[in-house]
C-alpha cells in the first residue's frame, strides 16, 4: 500500500477528546489505517504544533457564486436575487460555472474543508472542477419552475433528476448527487408529485431550501393550510437520506417532524444573518434531536466559504437566538462542522477513527491568535481562521501542503476567475 | 525628512471611495505628506494588488485578558466573571499583565489594527508594552469598588485619575488617557460625586462599561428611578470626549441623551453574541446622531482581536437586530472600525488624508477569498481575514512589513505567553 503519515499532531477526535497522535493512511483505499504512536510510512506530512481536525463539511453552498462576491450587498434575500443574482446568473456560461467552481473550490480547500454539497446549475462543469480539486461533493443541479413555462420547468426538473442519476459515483466515488428542487415554493407541487415517486424509486436523496424567510412559510400556510415541512412530508420529501437548507422559520412542531423523519437541517447563520432572514432555533433543534450541520449558502450572501468562519457565526447566532449564553457551545459547533454535515450528506467523513476515510485539515497553532493554547476545541470553534490551515486531505491524498494548494494552479485561477468576473459584471450592466 | 512612500495600492479615502494612489509620508511627524501618483521617498513598502486602509481602531478591549482565551466559554457575563474571569484576574501579576499585553498587541498588529482604547489593571505595564509596539493606545486603569471595603476603593478610584494625569502624552504622545470607572453599577455613586468633578477639572475623558446587560439597567432604574445614562449625565459623565461600551439595552431616550451630549458609543459584537447580552440597536443609534466605534472588548469573550472579525459581526448583527438586510452596511461597518471609533477615542487617525497621521493597514487582495475585486469596501467588511493584513504602519513607522512584526520577537512572546497562562490556569485550580 502507498502510505502517509500525519505525524505528532495534536488529533481531536470523534468524542471532542484531544491528544497527540500520529495518524496512518492507506492512500490506496483513502482510509484511517491505524492512529497511533511511533508509526511510520512511506510518505509524511509534519503535524507538530498543529491540530489535526476531520477536514470540515459545507453542508449547503452554491460556490460557483464566488463569482458575485460583494456584488449585492445589504439586500433582504427576495430584492437580493431578483435585482441582482438571477439576473447576473442569467447571463452565466458552462464556463463561467467552471471557472467560479475552481475559484470556489480553491477557497474551501484552502480553509479546510474537504468535502460539500452544492446546489446549481451547468452542474458537469461543477463535477469537473471536483474531480479535478480531489475534494468530496454531494452535487445537484438545482430547479426552480415558477415564472417558467410547463415545457421548461418540465425540462428542468427532468435534468435535476438526470443528472443525480447519471453523477452518482463520479470522480472515483468522491461524488454523490441528489434531486435538489429549490424550495417548496418556487417548484410547483405538479412537478414534485411526478418527480418524488422517481426519486425514491432511484434511490435518490433529495436537498431543498426550507423555511428560509417568512415567504417560504406563509404562501404555504395559506395556499395549504399545512406548515411547509408538513407539505414537504405530504410530498415525500422528508426521508432520513433528506436534507433541507436553513430552517429559519420552523415552530415546534415542524422540530419534532423532522426529528422522527431522521432528515437534517444545515444552518447557515452567516447568511440567514446578512440577508436578515431570522435566527434558526438551532440549539432547540438538536434538543429535539434533529441532525444539525453546518453551511455557508453561496459567497454572494456571506461573503466566503470557511466553514471556520461559519462555526464561529453559529455559536454567536445559536447563543443571541437562545437568549443563553450556553447555547451552541464550542463542542457543538466543532460537531456540527464535521460531523453533523457530514451525517447529513451521507458522507462516512467528520471524523478520525481508524477505517473511516482520510479527510483531514492539519491547523498550524503557532500564531499569536491561537496563543495561549487553553483548549483546542475552543480555538476550532471560535478563534482559527482559514489561513489556519496548513495541510488539507481528502480520500487519503493531500490537497494542500505548507498553504499550497497541490490539485490547482492558484495564481491562474484567481486571475481566469478575476477576468470571468469582470465580463459577467459588464454583461449585466451592460 | 525622512520619508516613507506606501506605493501602488488601491487607497481608500474618507469618502469610501477607492482609486489606487502612492502614499508620501513624512517619518518625522509621523503624517501623511502627500496623495498622488509617481511621488518618490527614501524608503518604499509595496502595495501593489493591496487595499491600503486607514488603520483600525479597536474602540474597546481589555487586552492582557488574551492570556485567558478559551478559558471560559459558552456562559452568560454574570457568571464568566464571578466563575472564572475574576478569580484568574485576582492572581495575575505585573508580568503576566506586561505579557498579555505584548500577546495581544501582536496580535493586533498581525491584524491591522493601529490604535485601541484598554481599560485593565497593572497599566503602567501595559504603557510599556504599547511604547515597545508602536501602536497608538487610550489606557486607563479600571475601577471596580462593589465588594471591596472603603480605603481599598478609595485608592483604587484614586490610582485610575492618578494613572490618567500621569501618563497622558506618554510613548512620544502616541498614548493619552482617560478615568476609567467599569461600570454604573460597579462603581459607587458616593466615589462618582467625589472624583468625577477633579476629572473634567483635569480635562481627562471618562470611558465606562454601560447598559451591557439588564443587570446594569434594572437596578438603576429600581434604587433611582431613571435609566442608566440619565444616571450618567446627573454624574457629570456624558461629555463629547466620554464613550461608553456596549450600549446594548438603551431605550429611544438615551439614544437621544447620547446624540445631544455627543457622547460616543463602542459596539461590541462578538462579545454581546458570546456572552448572549443582546443586540445592540446600531442602526438606530447612529439614524440619532450618536457616532459609533467597533471594539472587540477582552479576547476571552470573542474570542480573538481582529477589527475585520468585528467588522463582519458588526453587519451580521446589526441586520438581525433592525430585522432589516439594509441596515449596518459595508460601508458603515468601515467607517465604524476606523473614522467611528478613532473618533470616539479622541485619535486624528481613521482617515486617509494629507495632513493626518500615518496610520494604515496594507491588505494583500492577491487571495482566492478576495477574489474577484467587485466591491474593495464590501470585502473589507465580510471577507478579509485579518492573516490577509501585509503590512502595518502607525505614526509613520512600519510596524509589520510582509506579515513580520517589527517591534516585537513574535516566537518568544508566544512561547512566554503560553507559559505565563499555564502558570496562571495551575494558579487558579490549585
Amino acid at each position: 500500500m502507498t502510505s502517509l503519515l500525519i505525524a505528532g499532531g495534536q488529533v481531536l477526535r470523534s468524542d471532542m477528546t484531544v491528544s497527540q497522535a500520529d495518524i496512518l493512511i492507506d492512500q490506496d483505499s483513502g482510509l484511517i489505517k491505524k492512529i497511533g504512536s511511533d508509526l511510520t510510512a512511506e510518505n509524511t506530512l509534519q503535524a507538530a504544533n498543529s491540530l489535526v481536525t476531520p477536514g470540515f463539511v459545507n453542508g449547503h453552498s452554491h460556490v460557483p457564486m464566488v463569482l458575485l462576491r460583494g456584488c449585492a450587498d445589504d439586500k433582504p434575500l427576495d430584492r437580493w436575487l431578483e435585482e441582482d443574482i438571477w439576473p447576473a446568473e442569467s447571463t452565466m456560461t458552462a464556463d463561467d460555472v467552471h471557472t467560479g467552481a475552481k475559484l470556489g473550490l480553491l477557497e474551501m480547500i484552502k480553509s479546510g474543508t474537504t468535502g460539500f454539497a452544492d446546489m446549481y446549475f451547468h452542474v458537469p462543469e461543477i463535477v469537473a472542477a471536483v474531480d479535478q480539486a480531489g475534494v468530496r461533493a454531494l452535487l445537484g443541479h438545482g430547479v426552480v419552475t415558477t415564472g417558467k413555462d410547463a415545457d421548461k420547468s418540465l425540462a428542468d426538473v427532468e435534468k435535476s433528476l438526470e443528472f443525480a442519476q447519471e453523477y452518482d459515483g463520479a470522480a472515483d466515488g468522491r461524488i454523490s448527487t441528489a434531486f435538489m428542487p429549490h424550495s417548496l415554493v418556487t417548484v410547483g407541487s405538479e412537478y414534485l408529485e411526478e418527480f418524488v415517486p422517481r426519486v425514491r424509486e432511484a434511490g435518490i436523496p433529495i436537498h431543498y431550501h426550507a423555511n428560509e424567510t417568512l415567504n417560504e412559510v406563509t404562501p404555504i400556510v395559506n395556499d395549504h393550510g399545512i406548515r411547509p415541512l408538513d407539505y414537504a412530508a405530504d410530498h415525500g420529501m422528508l426521508e432520513p437520506q433528506d436534507f433541507v437548507a436553513h430552517g429559519v422559520h420552523v415552530d415546534e412542531h415542524e422540530m419534532t417532524l423532522l426529528a422522527e423523519a431522521g432528515t437534517s437541517v444545515i444552518h447557515c447563520p452567516a447568511s440567514n444573518m446578512k440577508l436578515a432572514s431570522g435566527m434558526a432555533p438551532i440549539q432547540r433543534l438538536m434538543d429535539a434531536g434533529v441532525t444539525v450541520g453546518l453551511g455557508t449558502d453561496g459567497a454572494a450572501s456571506n461573503n466566503d466559504l470557511s466553514l471556520l468562519d461559519e462555526g464561529r457565526d453559529a455559536a454567536m447566532l445559536g447563543k443571541i437566538a437562545a437568549n443563553d449564553a450556553s447555547a451552541v457551545p464550542a463542542e457543538t459547533v466543532v460537531q456540527m462542522m464535521t460531523q453533523g454535515s457530514a451525517s447529513a450528506l451521507g458522507f462516512h467523513s467528520g471524523v478520525i477513527e481508524e477505517g473511516e476515510p482520510a479527510d483531514l485539515a492539519v491547523i498550524d497553532l503557532e500564531k499569536p491568535h491561537l496563543t495561549p493554547r487553553n483548549d483546542l476545541v475552543s480555538h476550532l470553534a471560535y478563534s482559527a481562521a482559514g489561513s489556519d490551515v496548513k495541510h488539507t486531505i481528502c480520500d487519503g491524498q493531500i490537497l494542500m501542503r505548507d498553504r499550497e494548494v497541490l490539485t490547482f494552479e492558484e495564481e491562474s485561477i484567481v486571475k481566469q476567475a478575476q477576468q470571468t468576473a469582470s465580463s459577467l459584471v459588464s454583461r449585466v450592466s451592460g
